[in-house]
């Protein structure tokens, strides 16, 4: 079966994007398709295929398969792709526009110049601060911010914000020294984080500017985790070391995130989306 | 700038292919573009980018560079999907013709059916079994065919067989139970090969069957290794185990390739290729 097929990346996190606006593809094949195309040895290679779909829920729906063919329920860096997608392809003409994902409808804003989509904004939510919903144990204190923590015979300090998923930030003096291989792999798997945490360490360079590194739960150090920016910056917030309503850049090992946490409430999540290359995947049938 | 590629894979071996008979391309563009292509976050993905041009010197010509952007000298798998390619293109009408590496120039041998190219023959020249040259430190007997090799407290046997790169071969009784992480990182810095070694573990299922297990020198496990497949059968047949100008099936992680010795002295190495994707890939600049 040939297959058309656009690779696009978020900060290094690249998918095979499958357009049902423009092939038809029976859903019974996602998974297969995925495992197969995602191999680089053998298929085109990726982190996964994310198919963009008509839908009555939304403006645009994606649906996201894993490397192994599970499906996913959201990716930040994919959302971003998909919405430079359905601009650039004439698809979508709004600039403001909603995505339906497997775990919600997400708002996206594209800022495009002569029919290329430079940067995408992605509604990322309200971040979760208590402490049960994280979910973090401990004491009775509702909000985890800078809370004394002992890991590997030392004392540390914590703040914990969900975005979705959990988030554990620490402070560091400089990038460079943070203990990411030392104490990632220890705390990720933390008793007092239930459903384990990612493992974040920053460094504010200024109130709107962030060094940022990550050990992701799951999968260990990556080049970028939108959700983890956000944590980020939502505890420099909670640390009095940014403020709500102005925009922080972050740098993580894969590029730049700009994220605004409004007076609202709301975490903004601005970055770009590259497409790599297109044409037709042959799969073997 | 945007880029007409192909990528194929032999045995899992990965390139991107760039056809100069249909598409003019700078060389001094080759090396950085092989490295950002083969990069699977931000590129394609693959195990480097290989060149096909016009050449006076034979009827095609193939440049291999590798991810880092260095460039190569051969590659059977490599060689095998050139030869798919050109023929399936109709670049070449011929099923029996040259290809021009950066090493030599290679006998190719398509068999066909409807336009597609099923399977690839591929000359790989005759082999060195002369101790000096493959090269291996010892005694003066001149071949080396199950010699006695003591290595981390166990006397195993021995056959050297060189196919432009040095190979140590050893045989097992069942593939399963080959020692190839413990003993394969060992023997390949082995003083008694003075260029490092491929070291291959072969069993043999009948006298035109073997499984193989490769530890290649650099690169450590491996899916599938042409010349080790050659110097797989060219050692069964040193230790009387298969016959000269007999075919061989060589079961590789990554396939199969069928090899034969023949009675004038040139081994064969026939397998598959396979297209994977075609499209095109946006290189930035």
């Amino acid at each position: 079966m040939k297959i058309p097929y656009t690779k696009m990346h978020g900060l290094g996190n690249n998918y095979i994007y499958i357009d049902l606006f423009h092939f038809d593809m029976d859903e019974k094949f996602f998974p297969e398709v995925a495992r197969q195309v995602s191999n680089v040895n053998t298929g085109i290679g990726s982190d996964g295929m994310i198919v963009i779909h008509p839908t009555d829920a939304a403006d645009v729906g994606m649906r996201i398969f894993n490397k192994d063919g599970s499906e996913g329920m959201n990716c930040g860096n994919g959302l971003r792709c998909v919405a430079k997608y359905v601009v650039e392809k004439g698809i979508i003409e709004a600039e403001h526009f909603n995505i339906q994902t497997r775990a919600n409808v997400v708002e996206a804003v594209v800022q495009s110049a002569n029919g290329i989509v430079e940067e995408v904004t992605i509604n990322m939510g309200a971040p979760i601060l208590q402490r049960s919903l994280i979910p973090m144990v401990g004491t009775d204190v509702e909000n985890v911010v800078a809370e004394s923590f002992a890991v590997a015979e030392r004392t540390l300090e914590v703040t914990a914000v969900s975005m979705g998923n959990p988030h554990a930030i620490f402070f560091v003096d400089t990038i460079a020294e943070a203990p990411l291989h030392e104490l990632g792999p220890v705390i990720t798997d933390d008793s007092r984080f239930p459903d384990q945490v990612n493992v974040e360490f920053v460094e504010v360079v200024s109130s709107k500017e962030l060094n940022f590194r990550v050990w992701e739960r799951g999968s260990g150090i990556t080049q970028a985790c939108g959700t983890g920016a956000c944590a980020s910056v939502v505890a420099s917030v909670l640390n009095g070391k940014s403020e709500r309503g102005n925009e922080v850049t972050v740098h993580l090992s894969g590029g730049d995130l700009v994220i605004n946490w409004d007076l609202d409430g709301t975490v903004w999540m601005t970055g770009g989306a590259e497409i790599v290359a297109e044409g037709n995947y042959f799969f073997p049938d």
